[in-house]
């Protein structure tokens, strides 16, 4: 089989080299450039050596990069990615972004971030979804917004109980690689060892992307922790159904829902963010309080697995036509 | 000031380690005695060297606690508590029990754990959480049943709330320490480290103090969870409000109900565990989702002090009419 | 290429598991059959779920694993390994030990452990360390007892030394998973987390290993720390130079030793665990002190893999006759 | 008894926080000011809520300090500190410099550092370890530099040792907050957690302290660690003695060295960093190894107590007349 010629673009953040290191051991893609802003000229096992890529990162070029790759995984920030993916579109490069700027209607990214810097292109993005409904778009996309982590984790846990849901509560909870790669006071060791904070409480910017996906008239609370670990991102979701639900009611609706996706993963206790380190997966419960007739879900991920660089290779596999688990799956 | 004599029965765990090494430094209180099951006739400070508490540990006998002890606060597990206590108040000794077995209603209690083994001295007990109303009980109480780790904080969040609540929703989040000393599966480091996982999300035995204490007919959701801390525990409350509140009006709320009570602190900003380890503090924030309207409430404790131990001595100053934060604040 | 099929016996071990794991993403393996002791009946994946192996643990049958497998990776505790060994060699099964059973002369095994419990099966065994010379011993074996996880660290930072060495110190520094599964008072969250401790100081078993594979007549200071970490150790080795070198002296010898080792990664500073975490590979550093000509040498693993169960399947490689990386590197 | 006045001149980093802390609870001193640099107009408990320090930190200002302080514990960086020191001392205030300034001979600090802001100051400093023999001339001083973290512990594993040490290594192992509030690719979480590293092994300043403190000639080794904790100290020392001692000749030097000293703890079993932790001791252990006759010494503290801010009120007791214990010991 041809291998498709992949880069990765900014490839010194946590999701980028992570996406190296996946596109650097996959079957069906050979791994052609990296880049990266400020470790240019260091190869990717220097600054991440368990990673164990060689490549080099050199400074973007968009040039360049059209000329070696198929497609990029780009792992920019917001705001800065959209002028990159218009260079790359230009070239014919097909696009995984793995920031907000392609994930949301401009109406929802606008309000939620800023004047967009590349509005013309989100008419062909796709938001990178699979299992919500989104496989065909994507396999068909030149230009796919990969979802954030915690949309991921929470649209998974509240996807098979939207028609049932009159309300929905999701009290997220992240590792500290989510916050990326730069030191601050929050990403300290002092700061987030022992401890556990909710932070952007009045509205955090990824409710956007739970907006857009679920029903209209879904009110959702959306409330985000950071948690004293690596890897790792926890959606605990909390439903008032519009009727009252069985237990058994429940698990059909995720059954029906997820049968036959290779990534999401049923469990029948509720899951440790533990049990997906380091893999693709989703991991779900869903069950009811028999106190209260409450719907609960349970959905875990490994934030810049599933949450980020394997979910923008599942994408990519996708958009590619190659098979959806190819280098995700043992 | 003449001093109080106590005891502290059951110092081997956790919470009955922390109790003594308060009781240990408290200005008014002499500790005179300390006894455990398994590891009796060893100083405490051989087995917690950090609490620094030269006494021995010797095998429970209750007309020596009884000549020794004017107070006991009793770290045993529940069901062996309440024969504890029957000797002790049978000698005259006020009680302090850190166990489930004098928190509930016999009736509460007998649904949740088993048949009650001194159902007699119930009448007596109070519940020991002063902030919600039972100050002046437990001052003149001989037997209080000081409050688990979980409706600590998660009352001390919901309480201002409670008149206007519709439903309330609490994600709680643990240290491991409030699993306790034994060694298990779910106490392995290998286990809870790099991990957050949901437990008893169908029904936690620790929800029952939040039906007893908050108004009838309100639905409570509690679902806890198990974080790579040691001590620390954070209830983060999602409450639906009757009729809409402004931001301004949940935070008069909370202060009208935390006016001049020593251990809540209200924070302008969501609060951390860390910022109460090792106190006897409920750090609290309160606010209003504006997408939502939901009334959010995180109420961050130190799950062996104000959610055990501290909150204990909290309880025994008042029965012995010393000062409320004798030995607890600086 | 012909696979050839490998069981696990003892797979519900952290080591056990790791290793049936990597034999199930084995290019060249077929992974047939796993035992364990208390979890039979479970498949692993219930177990482990990130391991994501479907295969069910059995009761131990030497027949019935005769029967599906060429091979076996053991990973019972000491002692326990022995007789299981004699009934697999008995049906013509290559055997990988993980355990201490066929690591040592009887001598050493004997004053280090107990009365060796298959001692006609030693002559057979070699000590499964490729890089210190073992490989072709290996290649052509039936049974190799594979290295603790602290001497394989601390023997790939001696070897270079041992023929410049006048004595060899060494601090390690393991992850709790090397204490194995059993929930202990040691290996108890709250014991471990926010802690280090020395233990064993006065004789590890461990160091028998380092008599055995270094030259005789060398002094070897070993000492164990416990550090809050799952996976990782770290040794640490301080030498004295019979007489001085540079550190290019150094460096030089660590080249010439470790040249062409596929698992050796000589580094250009100092390495963390983190750098090979869940890898095969074990990262060295060496260089010389100004202050005072001590020669010093840092080797990091992981200890499951390198220090248990990916040196296992190393070791698989050589006897089968596969490249000895095959499964073990992208 | 009259309260002395205390400031503390740099109280936003985690030592000067510290100090604050501890004088505020000081039965006998009065924190009367603090001061910071990026943190000024907060008041300390805004940054660290659960030291509970009400003070508003100022710009640092010599003639309102002189006017409000008797005595300053100063916890700038080395090289800010010095010229600090000159204008409190030019006014007459007594200076705890937690800083390296005033630790080491002209010399050995130039060396080491950089070109001395204040070296007509040196006379009167005097190294902060009142059990090496300093507690006198700490007594009469006006100006103690407290000594490092990494060699408060060191030298007092090492101490007892010195006359009978033909060379000494110090593997020391450090918790984060030693490395300083700052927010550095060293500091991060994701840097730090599931981690140990060896750093500046070919030579860290610290050792400066130990060449200091120790008798002339001895060679010395000293390598530090960072390890994933927040605080906590461990220097395992490994000696080689002139001449053979047994395990109770090396206990009898210790008992010798440091009957009295009520900081200095021996125990029976090597200690851990949580067995010290938030506490002014330095936990001790001592051995013989048998297999090779090597003296090993564990010396555990808190780097943020023992090794800066409580080791600096023990210093300004002395400096004050003050009990030493005073506000240190329950």
């Amino acid at each position: 089989m041809a291998e498709h010629r992949v880069a990765v673009v900014g490839a010194a953040g946590f999701g980028g080299a992570v996406a190296a290191s996946i596109v650097d051991r996959h079957p069906s893609l050979k791994l052609t450039a990296l880049t990266a802003r400020s470790d240019a000229g260091k190869r990717l096992r220097d600054v991440y050596p368990r990673h164990r890529v060689d490549l080099t990162m050199d400074e973007f070029d968009a040039d360049r990069i059209a000329e070696v790759a198929d497609a990029v995984i780009l792992g920019y920030p917001h705001k800065a990615a959209a002028p990159v993916v218009r260079e790359l579109r230009a070239r014919g490069v097909k696009v995984v972004d793995l920031s907000a700027d392609f994930r949301l209607s401009r109406e929802l990214y606008e309000r939620e971030y800023q004047p967009h810097e590349a509005p013309e292109l989100l008419g062909e993005a796709v938001y990178g979804l699979p299992e919500l409904g989104h496989r065909e778009a994507i396999a068909g996309a030149d230009l796919v917004g990969a979802p954030g982590c915690y949309p991921t984790a929470s649209l998974l846990g509240l996807w098979p109980l939207r028609e049932i849901a009159a309300d929905a509560i999701v009290d997220a909870k992240s590792g500290v690689s989510g916050a990326g790669r730069e030191a601050t006071a929050t990403t300290h060791f002092v700061a987030a060892d022992e401890n556990v904070t909710p932070y952007k409480v009045e509205g955090h910017r990824h409710r956007a992307e739970l907006d857009q996906e679920l029903p209209d008239g879904l009110p959702v609370t959306f409330t985000p922790h950071l948690l004293p670990i690596d890897q790792g991102l926890m959606a605990s979701c909390y439903v008032t159904p519009k009727s009252p639900l069985t237990g058994n009611e429940v698990r059909e609706l995720f059954h029906n829902a997820y049968a036959g996706q290779p990534f999401v993963e049923l469990a029948d206790a509720p899951p440790g963010v533990r049990d997906v380190r380091e893999t693709n997966l989703c991991r779900v419960y869903a069950t009811v309080e028999p106190a209260t007739g409450r719907v609960l879900a349970f959905a875990a991920i490994d934030n810049l697995w599933k949450g980020a660089a394997g979910q923008g290779v599942q994408c990519l596999n996708l958009m590619l036509g190659l098979p959806e688990t190819a280098g995700l799956l043992p």
